[in-house]
């Protein structure tokens, strides 16, 4: 990742709403050894920390910990890498929480690097999956939430405080709907799971006889052909697509990488997505923008948190 | 701009539809010598090469010449840093045309760097501008069209290509109009001097007896409180707004300076886009972002001209 020494095996943690996941991760982007805790996210801080440091216990039991050079954490967002601390949504028990000189201690005093999970998923991309090879790329996650990660210039890009790519929270619907984030119009309006899903019901779609109302249902019968299931996913490619484009005039991309779980539902978000992204990025210099499916799956976060580990502190 | 010996006078090529500007600059960023000619833009590229020519013959009659170790070339867009090739959209004779090439022969085999319109004034801000000292910023330039340059830790970033930093076809508005560039619902499209005035008077509002329908007549309204006036100007705000926060959200600025012609406007212009930012901008990491006017003026283009030419080549 850049010409300091990297050490050949690192510690990682991907922290999120529902899960602690931790990995002990070699050179080569190999798992060695894994743990997984749930996120105790409706406990007070103190808890919270409690459940990252099982994880890490977990991991310096194997005698492999005394080879692990370093710590990588990805975490739900917004982190603060400079400061070192973390705010995720969806753990009110963490506010401007001081999680890197935390996890540095359980760590005995190894180097912890912090990004938000965008910047993770970016990273594993870009070390081992669809961004390989690519100097310049957006990878998103289009999930619950819509979050995503920069590669500028051959490296991954976390900006000053680790939250640069922020995919979900441009705004590219101006007179649109208010935003969790405090903001309006925001691609994650338009293309988060829920926000699909409840666009489908709103506009007359019925579930199954199981009552499921999710994304994935809705991805379903988009699949069967359901003219108002096929609708809410071309609405939210839409977004996307405008949300893509505006990052290629603005950073000059030629891959956008795509992973989560809406995106598993496969050619019915990608066709409407390849061709919304023909309406927006019409600009010389971005015209040739691949879409490709994300690959690293589920272990992104683990494997970006390793990345940016081996690559050490953002500045 | 970086770690390499940096010429201490270079030649400066600021090249538009309608004028092309030279100088001769130095490391303090004083302008020694100038020429200007008109682009000849409805002639063929090679009139128009000849023009180029002629500016630099202007600047090479002077005995400072022999001492200037570099040129740098700020042009319309788009562009192609990467293959120095140049096809600016109202400058119909010159397609792909090899202006590096040419520019390096008629300047003797000097080094030759260019870069776009937007790249160039957001060198020139974070040299000598409002945005010094600043590691994230974006420089826009809100006139006809509207341009912008990006810089990223501490640098100008001006893309693979030389067009990062397109803040003016950024869709902030999916479901909006047609865009010149092929897109719909740019920044430009609701923030250009034209389409600014334009929707005054589609709106109602009426010029003076001098007839004069431009986005500066529609400033002069807006100040004397023609609430018509004033809309289309909250209208334009809103979008660079919009886009504004985008890149905020993207990759992590913390001021953006704005500059050109409609920018000159003043609080018509900027009280609006202060207030718009805090309804896009809510992230935590964005919240702070700052708006101020640009400084470097009219001199922008020649002052990051020669600023690309002392950093060297993108890459």
């Amino acid at each position: 990742m850049d010409a300091e020494p990297t050490p050949s095996l690192v510690a990682a943690l991907d922290i999120g709403g529902t899960k602690i996941a931790g990995a002990l991760v070699d050179g080569e982007g190999r798992i060695r050894l894994r743990s997984r805790r749930p996120t105790p996210a409706r406990e007070d801080g103190e808890t919270v920390a409690a459940a990252v440091e099982a994880v890490l216990a977990d991991l310096a039991a194997s005698p492999l910990w005394e080879s692990a050079g370093a710590v990588g954490i990805g975490s739900a967002g917004p982190v603060d890498a400079a400061l070192g601390t973390v705010s995720p949504v969806n753990v009110p028990g963490w506010r401007d929480y001081p999680l890197v000189e935390r996890v540095r201690r359980a760590a005995t005093g190894r180097p912890v690097t912090l990004v938000g999970d965008g910047v993770a998923m970016a990273a594993a991309e870009h070390w081992l999956g669809a961004a390989r090879g690519h100097s310049d790329a957006l990878c998103l996650v289009v999930s619950t939430g819509v979050g995503g990660g920069l590669v500028l210039d051959g490296r991954v890009h976390p900006g000053p405080t680790g939250n640069a790519g922020h995919i979900g929270h441009l705004p590219v619907d101006l007179d649109g709907e208010p935003c969790a984030c405090g903001g309006r119009g925001c691609v994650e309006r338009l293309a988060g799971g829920p926000h699909l899903a409840r666009r489908a019901v709103e506009n007359g779609w019925r579930p199954g006889p199981d009552g499921d109302v999710s994304a994935a249902a809705v991805a379903a019968a988009a699949h069967a052909g359901d003219p108002i299931a096929v609708a809410s996913f071309e609405r939210a490619a839409q977004a996307l697509a405008a949300g893509i484009a505006a990052t290629a005039a603005l950073v000059e991309i030629d891959i956008a990488v795509v992973g989560g779980g809406v995106a598993g539902a496969g050619e019915v978000l990608f066709a409407p997505l390849r061709r919304s992204l023909r309406t927006y990025a019409a600009l010389s210099f971005v015209r040739d923008l691949k879409v490709v499916p994300a690959v690293t799956g589920t272990d992104a976060g683990l494997l970006g948190a390793a990345a940016s580990a081996m690559a050490g502190p953002a500045r």
